[in-house]
Order: C-alpha cells, then structure tokens, then sequence
C-alpha cells in the first residue's frame, strides 16, 4: 500500500472535483446509493466475514451490533446518499466582493478543502456518510477504517467506485486504506503535502492519538461531557423532563447529559424527585456529600467524576450556591461541547448564555439536540469540540474553506 | 517559570475578557499606547541591551535591524494599537438566528477564542501588535518572543500590564514567556487545556517546528513561493511592470514574487525585456533550459528552484506551452499563498481563478496585495497558508469562534 500514491491520486481527484459542478456530483450520489442497495449481497456477505471474526476474537455484543450490517441498514446507507444528493451545495458562493480604492475587485469565494481524511472506528456505514458528505462539498476523501471492519469497508468502497466510474466520475475521489498496520495510519496523519484535513471519528482514545500524533491539520470531533444545571426558582418538572431525556434517551452519544449541577436552594425539593426518577430508569447517581446526605441511596462521587464522559446510566451531580459557582464549574471541567441551564430567571439565562464557553449553550432544553439534523444542516460529519474552522455540528458548510479571488487591471503596490 | 500558571490565569483573563465589553478594551488599548511612548526610555534601555548581545554574538545585520528600536519605531507601536482600538469589534454579533419546528431559536454568535499563543522570533514590534489584536478580540493572549528580544519583550510587556492595571483591567490579559528553554516552548505547544489556538510568526524552519510538536490547534501563517504566469497575447508592459513590483517591491516578504511562467508564445518578445529588467534590479534569473537558450545570461534552475521560497533578489522561470500546463505547475509547486495571472483572455482569467488552489489569486495585479491592510481588514495577525479556519490575509475576525446559543421552552428530543 502505497499511501504516497493515495495521496497523490487524491489530490488531482480534489482538482478535478473542484470543476466537476453540482449536477454530476449529485448524479454521483444517486448512482453510488443505487449501487449500495442493488449490490447489498456482496456487503452483506463481506459483512458477516467481519462479525465471524470479531465474535471469534471476542469483541464485545455491543461493538458486533454496531459492526453488522441488514438490509435496513445499507438502505439507510443509500438514503443518507440520496439526501445529500438533495442538499443545497454550498461551494462556489461569493460571499462578498468589494471594490478597493486602487481599483481592485477582492472577492470571498467558498471553496472545497480539498483532500479529506477520515480516520474511524468499527461502524461501516460511516465508509457511506463520510464519502457522501465530503464528495458533494467537492472534496475527495481518504478513509481509513477500523480493521474490524475492513472487509464491510472495502465491498463499500469498491461498489461506490464503480457506481462513480459508470457515471463517468474520477473513481479516485474516494479511497479507502486496506492497509491495517499502525505506521501507515501515523503516516496519514503526517501527510501534510496531499492531505489538508483530518476529521477522526470515534472515541476518546481514537481522537487522542490523531490530535496527538497529526501534524496535518485536525478538526477535533465528539467528546462530550454534558451539564444541566438546575437553577433557583426553576421548573423542576421541565427540569426533570429534559434531564430524563438528555441522560437516557440515547445512553451513549456525546450529546447526552453527563453531570447535574443543582443550586441548593431547590435540593431539598427536587432531589427526592430525582432520585426516584432515576431509580425507575436504572441511572445510578454519583453525588457529593452534601447531596448524599440529603439522598443516601446515592453513591459518593470522587473527583475524578467530574471530569467523565460516562456515556452509560451514569450521573454526577453537584449542588452549587449560585449561578456563579456553577458557570465556574461547568466551565473547568466541561469539553466544550453541549451545556444548559433550567431557569426562569431571564437574568441568569442571559448570563448562562454568554458565560459558558462551549459550542451549544441552552436555555430550558435538552442537550440532545446538538446535532447537525436537528440544528437543520440536513446532515453531519461530526460534532467539532475544538473553536478553529468549525465548533459543533458540522454540515456541509464546515467540509469548505475560502479563496479570495482578485480582478484587478495592472495595479501594483505602492 | 511555572507554564500551568501561566495558562491558568491566561484562561481566568479569558472568561474576564469575554465580558469586558468595547469601550473598556478600546480604553485598554489606548493606555497601552500611551504608556509605550511615556516610558519608551525603558523600552529603548531594554533594547539596547539586547542589541548588544546581538551584536556581540555575531548576528547578521539584517536581523539585527529588525531587532533594534528607535523612537519611530516605539511611535509606530502605539499608532498600531490605536488604530486597532479604532476598528470595529467582531465579537458579539449573532450572524444567524433562526427557529426551528419545534420552536427552538437557534443563534450563533461570534466569540473570542479563548487564549491564543503567540510563538515569534526576533521582532519586538509584534509584541504589541500581538497583544493589540488578540486583546481587541477579547482574546487572552500567552506570548513566546524570541530569546534575542528578551529585555526588549518584558519591557514592552510589563509596559502594556501596567498601563491595563491602570485601566482597572486583569493584566494578565497579555503575559509573556520568559524562560527561553525550548522544552517550555515544547510544553506550550502541547498545553490543550488552556490553549485554544497558537499562531506561530516567524520563519518557514519556527513554523515546520509549532506545526510538527503542536496538539494545540496552530494556524499555520507565512510561507510563500508565489507564482506570476505570463499568458500568451498579456500586456507585456502590464506584466513588466508587475514582476518588478511583486519581486523588487520588498524582497524578504511572504508575498514577493519567487516564480515567474511564461507563455512560449511570448518567451521571444518577452524574455529580453524581462532579462534587461532584471539585469537593472540585479535579480538573478534560474530559468529552464529552453529559456537559457534564448538569454544565455539565465542561470540555469535546478529541480530544487521550483519549490524555493527565495525571499532575496532571484526568481525562478520556466516557460510553458499552454494555460493547463502553468496551473499544474503552479498546483504542484505553491505554497497556498497568492497566485497572479497576467492575460487579455477572459476565459483564461476564469479558469486561472477557478482552478489554482492558492489564499489568494489575482488577476492583472501584483501578489503584493495579499495583506491585512491592502484587504480592508485594518490590521493583520498574519497570513494563513492552511485551509481550516483562516485563509489568507487574517484580520479581526480570524481570531473569533462561534457558538451556538439556543432558547428553548421545555423541549425534548424525540
């Protein structure tokens, strides 16, 4: 596996992209989404040499639920295609162009970001998602997935292939890395002459070692360790209907509630409430002492829960003094991702709002609806935690960059 | 030099300056620029010093210039800082604010980044230009000169905290690294929890450095190796006159002219003109074989010519035989950073733009204006040559981040 030859196939894939217009990518789209579900056979039976592998080697029931593939869901692979296929294309816009005093025309215009790699984990149908994202921003991508799902990976990819080549586009524009030895992705993640971003998506772990080991610019996706702070004088039903549905709706995605941060003047009122609500829906809660001493059926929380992304029937909870206490917590131990306070108190909303530093801040409602669909970008490659280029949701819009583009008549610089 | 300490209270001062508001940053500003006149014997005393040692250690007069302060020079710090509390301030506007079906208002509003590291070489003059601009943003701001500039740096410095302390604003706002150790410059590199981004400004070999030791996000600035193509039936004069300005204008700066392509067609008329010019402006030309053939007073180029950012009096040449083959040799050789076509053909202008992967490509105009100033922008941080984030000239604006703020009722997700 020659990952020079990747990339150097990628970037003229990326040139070529940039001309190719909305029409034919879109044309693209629809043909790799057909071909996904007319060729489902091949994915299927690929598939089950990935999960006969991973039930043999160990891998956990809720990893091989998330490695294998069904009719259902290779069709909602295709669907994903068809409705990026559908979205407005966000490149080529001219976002502004003024006249300088010499003469000269300086004009904003949205470009692709050229070459994109994506490095992930167990689940193929991001092979699908992340083509079809970075394919209609004109972008060619680099994927490069997990081992265990290398042979799911690799059925997609090729049928994608040959569904662009059909269509008479660069097959080239999507490429999958076969190769699963640890160096070559390191080397990826150095390849800063093809490749102008990496987006890696997966768990903590995963995202560490990109940021940790990339000098190709990296957009940091996914960790989230949530808070809902329950203020003085707020609804505590509307309090303990968000904090239900943003701690179990879906248990483990970055956007679920992690840690409940309540300001004492209620506790005696609404954590007797909590704690049987959480006893119903099996969440076990990690409190400090103050909290437990008011709820024993508690369990104490250490330090280090403050800082946890549990992604499991797990809550910290912390009682506060006021609004300050709590925004300085909330700002120490969270990874900018989703916040929220339940108020009525419009001052303290206000305050909330602009005090924490993260990229979703909310007033009486759920974390849960940081999300590209939600926020209605119409899709998303991922959820950037980090403030360069793009924070939160990210859609169409954060897989382009600018160029300024200049007219001018002979001017020269005084 | 405690690094830890120094983030936290950077971090502390970004919360603090987050909530500042205009007035008191422009306030902030304009007693920093008083205060470097009134005590510019300071700064001039500090100075010498280090120019001194410069001196002493045998540092090349160049960079001793660019070492060495006059009361100009202190003068034109403060008008710099002037002038950026007399720009508009990006931070606080919500650029979108829109409700969604199930009645959440989704806004997203331009923030400071947080704390922004400045890692730079021997200039003393960025160190109030960096504060400026970072502090104008409601930006914290860690900055990390040169060991050659040490005295000059923790005068200017402790200068600008003085002034804010005055003011009634947290002088930490701006803090300098005086530990001139590069293990603390590693640390820095590598200091996620309280670095939001750092801007290295400096030379191609300090950039490689940040870009290659940093997991904090870095915006790559600087380097450029640009490109003028000379297209068949151009304003020879036009063309002329533009190469002169873009390589002769100012030799050491990123946006000179390092490469010039040229249209066969023309290389008969052409060639001679430019050979004479050049010969005037006693700028060595390395030109390819066919092109020595026709002025043998041509050095011939190396492989090597084609990627060198020369930043002296010498310019690489290479004649092509079609637009396609001036953009594939542009796309494989530039550094992202500005581009010019000199032309009379409309279509050939379009595909110029459309087709070169640069910040900024021009038309009939000189590479020179790739600048802050010469865009409108007021002031500059730098020149980005990445694609996230930032591209090209970076302004106020550059050193901003969104975040979602979102007003709910009780909403849920279902």
């Amino acid at each position: 596996m020659d990952l020079i030859e990747i990339g150097r196939k990628a970037k003229k894939a990326a040139g070529y992209l940039n001309k190719l217009g909305v029409e034919r990518k879109n044309e693209g789209l629809r043909q790799a989404a057909r071909a996904l579900v007319d060729e489902q056979d091949v994915i299927l039976s690929a598939n089950r040499q990935d999960v006969e592998r991973a039930v043999q080697s160990g891998m956990s029931r809720g990893l091989v639920d998330r490695l294998e593939l069904n009719p259902d869901r290779i069709q909602g692979m295709a669907d994903g295609l068809m409705q990026v296929a559908a979205l407005e294309d966000p490149v080529g816009e001219v976002v502004s162009m003024k006249q300088r005093p010499n003469g000269l025309m300086i004009g904003k215009k949205r470009v692709p970001l050229g070459v994109i790699g994506i490095i992930y984990e167990a689940r193929p149908n991001v092979t699908a998602d992340a083509f079809g994202l970075c394919f209609k921003t004109g972008n060619a991508v680099i994927l490069k997935g997990g081992s265990d799902a290398i042979a799911s990976n690799q059925a997609i990819v090729s049928i994608m292939q040959k569904a662009l080549k059909t269509a008479g586009i660069l097959e080239t524009s999507v490429q999958l890395i076969t190769d699963s030895d640890r160096e070559v992705t390191k080397k990826l993640m150095r390849l800063n002459q093809y490749v102008d971003v990496l987006i890696p998506r997966g768990g903590a772990g995963l995202i560490r070692t990109v940021v940790e080991n990339s000098t190709v610019p990296v957009i940091e996706t996914g960790t989230g360790n949530c808070h809902i702070y329950v203020d003085e004088g707020a609804d505590l039903d509307m309090a303990l209907n968000i904090i239900v549905n943003a701690k179990t709706q879906r248990i483990g995605v970055c956007n679920a509630c992690e840690s409940l941060i309540v300001n004492r003047a209620e506790a005696k009122r609404f954590l007797p409430l909590l704690a049987e609500t959480m006893r119903e829906k099996q969440v076990e809660v990690r409190a400090d002492q103050d909290a437990c001493m008011l709820i024993p059926e508690f369990l104490t929380a250490e330090e280090c829960d403050w800082g946890m992304e549990y992604l499991d029937y797990k809550l910290s909870l912390k009682l506060v003094s006021s609004l300050d206490e709590a925004i300085a917590h909330i700002n120490q131990y969270n990874t900018g991702h989703s916040e929220a306070i339940i108020t009525r108190n419009y001052a303290n909303a206000q305050r909330f709002l602009e005090e924490i530093d993260a990229a979703a801040v909310y007033v009486n409602a759920s974390t849960r609806f940081t999300d590209g669909e939600e926020f209605g970008f119409g899709a998303e490659i991922g959820i950037s935690t980090q403030k360069l280029h793009a924070r939160g949701p990210m859609g169409l819009e954060a897989l382009t960059t600018f160029k300024y583009i200049i007219y001018g008549n002979g001017q020269v610089r005084q």
